[in-house]
């Protein structure tokens, strides 16, 4: 139910007509104008208090991380429903979803020349495991793909390690990881073609305290599947010194890894049933599952619980809007996509209904805004100029910024049948410190910071279900 | 030999006279003016090239970590002594001492409630271990001593985990180091009185991944030796969450830690012998122990080759001073100080000709300056006063600053004898991130910072051993 206020401003908008989207002036008042007292409302009330980070903390502490397969991701799976069902949410349930199960079993890197050490490693996701008596073998450092061409047949029966820096975080830039992750995803496939026994990636991270992060990895269409792991930035480094000055490194590698048959696992969906057009739907959530190390704390906890808040905010503060806001959490995002791909799937009857799909999958440090994407352009360029006037009500948090690009991997299904996708950003400055590492815990996560992402998330998803127009369609119904 | 330039300077302040100590006038000449050309000299062949940061990697990367009575630090001192014999440094000996011989063993903290997890930890060097089959018990958090005796007899049978986090660096406070290391030095013998059967320290750090930090601990007079770990900050938060959530946290704790029989090990002494009072001597060092962990980079490979580099700067220039530098690298700093207390008590009768004993034990960042520290407060005086005076030499690296108080655990056993003791000082931003733990690696010490280093200590030590005047003495011979 909205109140009174509400529906005076949403009335006036619709008195003066088609409104001339994006621009605020007396004579066509914007999507901001009719919306700066609603959005006040939820910004002052969830940041006066919610529950979002009680219910990261059962997710974090209670359950902690929770791969594809595991029984903490059934727990999790479980825990979600539980606690939208809790809130009084509508139609909660879990969308039955086949994922890979890989299991990384017990694994250890050591180095045997030139001294016995151990070396900090985390298999990567998908891969092999080695015999039993381990991998031993020297070692040959490479900076990327050119330079493992440039070795020849001198990379076979070695193991090869890309020990490619990834750069550190740049404001205007962002960080490196699009520019280094390719190795993890890839070398192994790459080594494997050249003959090597094993594939070692430097972790993806730009700051470490020997902090391996593992990830996906795929084989494509290796003839031969070699394992692969992650080691941490120092060790990479040692044995590039090493190489270096010309002494041998050879290392033993042990992984118990393996894949077993696929599991059963869940997207969980839960609503906010709109009040006049509930068949409209405005998707809001992040990925459930996480990698088996840390807690999966911004990757990707607070993206789950920053959307089930959302709407536990508005169910709270009796703002009903005319469309569904239905959260998503979305299951194997990880390794596999098979979350995302069942719900595009699942669901594709009702895409053209879908408003918009929102993901948070950057983790949940200060927000800034957003990211938007469409298949369409005209739309997008609609779209784009919509939000812009949105955020201008998000200043007092500081997240008024809108970008054109890729808006998330659990949306992205979505994106051939026109939705709207969007993507909730925040500051990047540590993300890839955290990410994929025992180091991705809750006390990473601010939560003044995490409250702001829920008070962003849930006047954002607020406006798109309730405002006259449809986002990205000009003027008003 | 010293060039004829710097014989001249030098005549220059025999001819004026006694000089006015640490002022610069026309009338007497500082010994900043009599040393400058000697010092610009010192800098520039520094920083233009030295073997330093190579010797580093030799010792990190080729022999790694060395805790007092393992092979590696044997191996260590070795180094050390072969690398000042090939440098063409005189008197090069190893001189033996005894230390305690800890060893670590297998060990781990695993949380079985709430729910099964492993817990980021490192037993504290000097711990009892646990029986085979473990300790498992509940635990009980506190903050400090207080909240341990507020607990009564709620401690019995329990862990004890002190989590009192370590404050952040502040440019003015410097660490909260010193405000919180106690737990891990007294914390299981408090523990152990209120009739608790393990105690667990939060790490003494203001940053980590996931990175739990070794170091020191005692029992004291405790009738009961329980084992004492230290664990992750992310941990000791998690444990924390969870007791004032009321969730009941149980762990299992197995440590195979043991001492062992007292181990033969040595401190590594190297000298430049003065030209005209050779027995005078001005000391300068590290230690070349570390913990069992990472690679004792800043802890304290720095300031052993930081030393080692100086005399060697300094011969290949051939400016021999007129009195004697001394690189002392004791053992055992870390868990017993067995080398320190040797080298006082061994070298007794020299110490009234110790014209200074330099450490550098606070890691390889960008040198700011100096402690100084004397038991007598009027040669203290004189002391500053001059080496603020020359450190004005050290402007361009930025390291002119001087200060008095505690001035290193190695020199400390000296002070009774009246030695002037000096601490080498670096900006301490970063030291404790890494200190006692698996990050502290050579990729952590700047390459740029660590020649600053090497010329700051050779720029000083050769003018203590080389000017007229005894440091702390006022007035020229």
């Amino acid at each position: 139910m909205r109140t009174i206020t509400q529906l005076a401003v949403v009335g006036l908008v619709a008195v003066v007509g088609p409104a001339v989207v994006g621009q605020s002036s007396p004579e066509a008042p914007s999507i901001a104008d009719a919306y700066r007292n609603a959005a006040e409302r939820i910004i002052q009330a969830t940041l006066a208090g919610n529950d979002g980070y009680t219910k990261l903390e059962e997710l974090c502490d209670g359950i902690g991380h929770r791969l594809s397969g595991s029984p903490q991701l059934d727990q999790a799976i479980h825990w979600a429903a539980d606690a939208m069902r809790a809130d009084g949410q509508e139609n909660v349930r879990i969308e039955k979803v086949m994922v890979p199960h890989w299991v990384r079993g017990k694994e250890s890197l050591t180095m045997t020349e030139p001294r016995r050490a151990p070396i900090a490693m985390l298999g990567l996701g998908g891969s092999v495991g080695t015999p039993p008596e381990g991998i031993t073998a020297a070692v040959v450092v490479v900076r990327n793909e050119d330079e493992l061409e440039a070795l020849g047949e001198d990379a076979r029966g070695k193991i090869v390690l890309f020990n490619n820096p990834m750069p550190t975080y740049d404001p205007e830039r962002g960080s490196g990881y699009g520019t280094t992750v390719r190795f993890r995803s890839n070398g192994a496939r790459l080594a494997s073609e050249k003959g090597a026994v094993a594939c070692l990636v430097r972790s993806v991270t730009a700051h470490s305290l020997r902090s391996p992060h593992t990830g996906a990895m795929r084989y494509g269409d290796a003839k031969v599947k070699i394992p692969a792991a992650a080691v941490s930035t120092e060790d990479a480094a040692m044995i590039a010194r090493l190489q270096a000055r010309g002494v041998p490194v050879v290392v033993t590698l042990n992984m118990e890894a393996q894949t077993l048959d696929p599991a059963v696992s869940g997207n969980v969906i839960g609503e906010l049933r709109g009040s006049t057009n509930p068949d409209e739907i405005v998707v809001i959530g992040g990925h459930i599952d996480s990698w088996d190390v840390g807690q999966g704390a911004h990757d990707d906890g607070t993206g789950c619980v920053m959307a089930m808040e959302a709407i536990n905010v508005l169910r709270r503060l009796n703002m009903i809007p005319r469309r569904t806001i239905r959260v998503v959490l979305w299951t194997n995002e990880e390794n596999g996509l098979a979350g995302a791909r069942q719900y595009a799937k699942e669901h594709a009857d009702e895409l053209a209904n879908h408003v918009a799909a929102i993901e948070s999958d950057s983790g949940g440090f200060r927000p800034v805004g957003y990211s938007v994407d469409c298949a369409d352009e005209t739309r997008l360029g609609i779209a784009a100029e919509q939000l812009r006037d949105i955020m201008s009500l998000l200043e007092s948090i500081g997240a008024t910024d809108v970008e054109t690009g890729f808006s998330g991997a659990d949306v992205g299904p979505m994106k051939d049948s026109g939705v709207i996708l969007m993507g909730h950003r925040v500051e990047g400055l540590k993300y890839f410190n955290y990410h994929h590492s025992q180091a991705d815990t809750l006390d990473k996560v601010d939560p003044q910071e995490f409250s702001q992402n829920v008070a962003v998330m849930a006047t954002v998803a607020y406006i798109l279900a309730d405002m006259p127009q449809r986002l990205g369609e000009a003027g008003s119904p």
